[in-house]
């Protein structure tokens, strides 16, 4: 076995425990294997996508505690593909192996109300919002943000899912309890011109690397296409970093961030940026880095936690897209395997349904 | 699950049968992955770098018909990552399941005389050659061919194993008996300016793709530096395409098939090309297209037994740089890990013997 870098690193040959077996993790465990790493995925679902390409495989609830012991005797560091870690799972972990990025990483990105109070706190533009919890707090925050409004659940939302507009009519009652009538944040539509992240990495020494900023578009609220980089003016592009940076420092962040933003016309007729999400985890815009980049997202990931040094994020040729296939989307394979300069990624789910990401193309523009 | 692109495609979530678990079949692995492929990988060592990525693992001997027929039940394609499967076990398999690159290409290939009587009857240049069955031929060889010569075995050599080099006053008998005393070929000398081949690749369709002639340098007969493209005229390099095209059209090949050839210097001034040996697989001279071209080998690779289109093989950068990390160089992947656009690969090997391929580096040259 080869010596660690430092007391707090992997030795190659160590295992990265992964929980969550979706593509990311797929992906994840893929990045692992190249630097020389085992991966051990923990994921409730037998046919889980990360479990055809990892060393060790557990097959258990988040909340199966034995499992999770069994799981962090087996592994020198753990990580995960989503954010929606149940907190007594990561603090469970976390008593065991290092958790990177830390749990209170976790938890202050996987409840929008703690996510927005924690970006609000650092002065990071966002988004007017308000906290409803019922009925009453919901017609409140209608009178005082106005219309149109989002409504979103405070836990469990994505690609959409847990949210509502709030139209000129809608009956408030009626719209708060179509999400289930849960704790839930109100926030005020963002009239922006454009979509953009910033997908970006802190090492375990603080080192930060940002890849160039992305513009998204997103079709149904599932993200469609994502070029890199984005259009923007330098100093936005900058400003981008810099917020991603704040933010990453703010939480003592190891391994790969996504921060969402939305691009907003100034009357002054420049850019403003405000803060929609943050993604504790490698992130759908950064596929791109895949195949677009010296070092991907995942190989970036796997990097931070752990304990490497980060690979740099430099960009291949003029422009890189990306375009999720999403349900239907990947019948076309065949064409997209013989479009010249097409790079093509299939996650091996086996049933197509609506609304489900299949794979991704990338392609270099020079 | 997806329809096939043809009657003889797998269609994505089948599954290929990889022959061999060494650092070939791990990167296989991870190319079809990629693809959306599960990877079955058989090998007889339980350590095998591939078990590591792979969907299912078959550990038993090539001569185990039992394990070999459960394997081809279970997997829908058949591929190896060297050449020196038995042809009893490559004609046990292909009788159940398709097996690309074909037996009769893997026969054509894995013995050195009938590569090279193979070679000639195409009228493709090599190093003048004799058949040396016993101390007797041998004499009579060195006789007709020189000093200085290479005896080598007919089967089995790889990295300068199962060679010798025949100098003046060495005793003929003493260096045949020194390889086993059993078949062996006397060569000529070629004396080369460089080294360099072609990486390429033929579909089910008899689509041909080729990456650029990449030249080679190796120490201690261990391919240490690959360059691509080589320096070399551009009718040269278009020669050595064309050569590996004839080659792999004439063997009906199916799969990436690596060609080494010399580069020799003609009475003219110019530049001529022999052929030295061929590989029936990926090839280490091929590993600088995992970050250095827009399709790796291993991806063209699994597209091919895939009996799928063939992806582009256009570079990156101005120059790729691959370097192998032979034994104690994978120490310094620490220092690896932090150079400025340097793409790490270690694969998964805990024990770094001398001699032993531990991992490569690419560098991309803009």
């Amino acid at each position: 076995m080869l010596p660690p870098l430092s007391a707090q690193a992997l030795a190659p040959g160590a295992t990265v425990g992964v929980l969550g077996g979706g593509q990311l993790g797929r992906m994840l465990a893929l990045a692992a294997a190249r630097l020389g790493l085992r991966v051990h995925v923990y994921a409730p679902e037998a046919d889980s996508p990360a479990f055809d390409v990892c060393a060790a495989r557990t097959v258990a609830a988040y909340d199966d505690e034995t499992a999770l012991a069994a799981f962090a005797a087996a592994v020198d560091v753990v990580t995960y593909e989503f954010e929606n870690v149940p907190a007594r799972t990561a603090a469970l972990l976390d008593e065991l192996r290092p958790v990177r990025p830390s749990p209170a990483a976790l938890a202050a990105t996987q409840d929008r109300l703690v996510e927005k109070e924690f970006l609000a706190s650092l002065g990071v533009a966002v988004a007017p919002f308000m906290r409803v919890d019922d009925a009453g707090a919901m017609a409140r925050a209608v009178a005082q943000l106005g219309r149109p409004s989002i409504l979103k659940t405070r836990r469990f939302g994505y690609d959409g899912k847990g949210q509502a507009l709030v139209r000129e009519g809608a009956d408030l009652a009626v719209t708060f309890r179509s999400l289930g009538g849960g704790p839930a944040i109100l926030e005020s539509v963002v009239p922006f011109t454009k979509e953009v992240s910033v997908v970006a990495a802190r090492g375990l020494d603080g080192a930060f690397a940002a890849y160039d900023v992305c513009e998204n578009r997103h079709e149904n609220h599932i993200l469609k296409f994502t070029t890199a980089p984005a259009r923007l003016a330098p100093e936005t592009a900058g400003e981008a970093v810099a917020l991603a940076r704040r933010i990453a420092e703010a939480l003592d962040y190891v391994g790969v961030l996504a921060v969402e933003m939305f691009v907003v016309a100034t009357s002054g007729g420049g850019e403003a940026l405000k803060v929609n999400e943050l993604a504790p985890r490698v992130h759908n815009s950064g596929h791109w880095t895949l195949d677009g980049a010296l070092t991907s997202q995942f190989e970036q990931h796997v990097r931070a936690v752990a304990g490497w040094p980060l690979g740099a994020p430099r960009r291949h040729g003029r422009e890189v897209e990306m375009e999720n296939l999403i349900g239907d989307d990947v019948f076309a394979y065949g064409d997209l395997l013989r479009a010249p300069g097409a790079c093509l990624h299939l996650y091996g789910k086996s049933d197509a349904r609506p609304g489900r990401k299949m794979g991704h193309v990338t392609r270099i523009r020079d």
